[in-house]
């Protein structure tokens, strides 16, 4: 099956493809994964988060996505949030992207969640004309705030 | 105390101001939540959501925050998202926002979270304002994707 849920001997392939999303991003400088932290987050005691990978019969594994539950107040109902969803460059354009997006979306359908929401940069262009082509809605007018550890700090000091 | 966890006595005064949240916005037509959606999201089983409350001596509840816990692949770590902070307009500029964006940091901090996110709209100036003062990152280029369950259908027809 080309999508599968991840194992946790996939974790160090993962952590490379998270490198690569990063690179992509030009966000290497916010990059504090390690094998340790990701095998705890995915398959410790109390997963915060879910990993599928696609896998080629010949080359491995060329893509993944992890998605969380998040929840919409206006719903008042679960959702999926898709933290990542990527395909190594030289796979790209053969529809590893599409079933990977697909298969979160069958997770969020069948799960009974009211929606699935996910990011992207607004100069991606390749992600925003691929998301669009799924029917997705762009919501314009709404933007991220961020507290870091030394933020947090700084406020309960 | 003026902010504390909500109970479940407290579903139907949050809903209340769920709708003010959803007024203010513009937002109303995307209002869905019911008092049993809401009860069973907070305290259900299988909690998906956490509500705090602000109360004050004489008036009750005049404001409310909810929080869930998302996933940052970059730092392989759980964090905090606030996914509404409010407070009712009579009772703004009084240091009850202050009051309850503190105390979801502090929960953030003290769980060891890698970092708290939310949103604003951009033309919600009082809002980014006050978290521009409390040292938050806006970060301009991300845009936020959805699919109601509508397109989740249609995708996997």
């Amino acid at each position: 099956m080309p999508i599968r849920p991840a194992s946790t001997d996939d974790v160090e392939t993962i952590l490379d493809l998270i490198r690569g999303i990063a690179e992509y991003e030009n966000l290497t400088h916010q990059l504090e994964a390690t094998t340790e932290k990701l095998q705890e987050s995915l398959f410790g005691e109390n997963p915060v988060a879910y990993a599928l990978v696609a896998e080629d019969d010949s080359s491995g594994i060329v893509g993944y996505a992890i998605y969380f539950y998040n929840f919409s107040t206006f719903l008042a109902q679960k959702g999926i949030y898709l933290e990542d969803l990527y395909v190594k460059p030289e796979y790209r354009g053969k529809g590893w992207g599409k079933k990977l997006f697909t298969a979160v979306a069958k997770i969020a359908y069948d799960q009974n969640c009211g929606r699935m929401e996910w990011m992207a940069l607004d100069w991606n262009d390749p992600a925003l004309e691929f998301y669009r082509a799924q029917g997705a809605s762009l919501l314009e007018e709404w933007r991220l705030l961020r507290f870091l550890r030394p933020e947090l700090e700084k406020l309960l000091k």
